[in-house]
């Protein structure tokens, strides 16, 4: 099974009439209970399920009209070389949906500083399904536009949908059961404080990283299992809002998932030495009584977990943080 | 099984004489595959072998002598208090051997500066061991000399050789099966540079840090197939004088350890972001093509792994670093 086969399944006979061009946003997220490991490369399935909270009102636009002109991708008001990496990601992306003539004409924006480290193929894959859907009037259910978002990038099934959204494994070995869904809980006094501690492209991508945790990390063998626990706690804690458990689950997940690439070789460690300061300060903030965790994805910046009630002594301990209100 | 009950089956009805004093020297050790995770508190009895190097002439000279007055124990030239967590220990494994009457002068110096992150208890309880033997007449094996000192704490077991030691796991509840013993195999070539840090005492101890890891860590559970792995790799290193296979394997084994505490809660983290820095100086080393590795035990400060036609390159990049030739 390729990507070509799935879009074939997914929208059958669908792609007949299109609108001029169409617009959709969707929101970026965050991981509490972490994507790390495919069990599928081609089709962007996953080795666990995961789970995350969107971002609000923070992530991506992207507009796309029919042109007859070459492809034009131009990602925050600069036009990109096709040659680009992120462009040929979207193009081949964009090769499963059109006809070998049609050209696209896309704009996109994401309104979170590209520097907070905030993924962005989340929420640009997601909008740009979104908007295809829009573009072709496919009227796709929310299922269907998951699993099309995920062949884009794995946490873009996520990014479908706003607040707490659970991307389920799935078993098949055509992904058609790996697809997010919305958690009916919402949890306004949640926060999020986005500590940037570089902006520098990361060395090794998520993709590569991912791939050499699940095929040289011992540790990597009891992930599935964290995850379990750890998915299980989460639910819990969102349920009977219950921060500490949140907050605690959401910070040793995203530190185990630290821990399985520490255990790859060559060692992989997204952190940078002022990484290690956030965590130390968050803990000395924990012992000093003040409920406040974090969580990492694959990079050096932190995410700080904390309720509203907390904003005042967080920020003054983070300056330069970016504040996100999930459920505004 | 208590120690007392240990000791009685290693020393039988030995004990009868003593002479008024004896001395010994211990060498300390460091791991290149980690002891971390007690199958037994009590005995010290470990979850997986561990293989170490020790390092010829640091390590503990103690000379012991039998008194009338109180015990007095001096360390460094500095006289303990009773209270003193060491002075505790000391006399609390003293007592496994002596009359209530026999009380004891001991005087221990360490001959690495204690900045260096060198462990002190292991050189500390194989020189105290060595030196009770010699007191006592005892003229046990090195094996009943290694089973003792493991009593006082797991890696002095190993500090009774020198060169390449392995301590076995065993499997028997008395833990008479677990003891260390050498290899044949030197490599006089093989350097350590000890880059420090920090110079503080660690804020959890290693008998704490590992039972909070095997209790609450789930990748902990992947940690005896690790060492399976690593212990194989480092002897057939040893035997075939393969550097980057040792070297490779004692770094992702020192990692994996870090990882698996990482992965504990409340999480470990002994590093500071001083640590991260060593890590990464080492691996733009190796980008440049320098056969360099590191280990690192449950603290901030950083061995590097090196040959000796290496000395030059690794000096100028760590200046500060106290330089170990293990088979001097």
């Amino acid at each position: 099974m390729n990507k070509k086969d799935i879009v074939r399944i997914i929208l059958g006979g669908k792609t007949i009439s299109a609108k001029p061009s169409a617009s959709a946003f969707a929101s970026s997220n965050i991981a509490l209970c972490k994507y790390w490991g495919k069990r599928d490369e081609e089709l962007n399935l996953p080795v666990t399920a995961s789970l995350s909270v969107s971002l609000g009102h923070l992530g991506t636009r992207t507009k796309i009209s029919i042109s007859n002109m070459a492809d034009r991708i131009t990602l925050d008001d600069c036009e990109l070389a096709d040659e680009d990496p992120f462009a040929r990601r979207l193009i081949s992306f964009l090769d499963l949906f059109r006809s070998p003539r049609e050209k696209y004409n896309i704009e996109t924006k994401n309104n979170f500083p590209t520097a907070a480290g905030l993924a962005s193929s989340a929420s640009g894959f997601a909008a740009l399904v979104i908007a295809l859907d829009d573009l072709y009037a496919w009227h796709l259910t929310k299922k269907e536009l998951s699993l099309l978002a995920r062949l884009g990038s794995g946490s873009a099934s996520r990014s479908i949908f706003n607040g707490f959204v659970e991307w389920q494994r799935g078993s098949r070995d055509d992904g058609m059961d790996s697809f997010a869904q919305v958690l009916a809980e919402q949890w306004p006094e949640l926060r999020l404080g986005v500590v940037t501690v570089a902006d520098e492209q990361k060395a090794v991508g998520s993709r590569a990283g991912m791939r050499r945790t699940t095929e040289t990390s011992e540790l990597y063998r009891s992930w599935p299992l964290q995850v379990e626990k750890d998915l299980r706690n989460i639910k819990e804690a969102i349920q009977n809002r219950d921060f500490e458990l949140l907050g605690k689950t959401a910070e040793s997940n995203a530190l185990a998932m630290h821990a399985t690439m520490l255990a790859a070789w060559p060692p992989l460690l997204y952190w940078k030495p002022e990484t290690v300061l956030v965590f130390q300060k968050v803990w000395k903030m924990r012992e000093a009584g003040v409920p406040v965790y974090f969580t990492i994805d694959a990079g050096p910046n932190v995410k700080i977990l904390f309720l509203e009630n907390q904003l005042n002594v967080v920020s003054k301990n983070f300056g330069s943080m970016e504040i996100v209100t999930p459920f505004s």
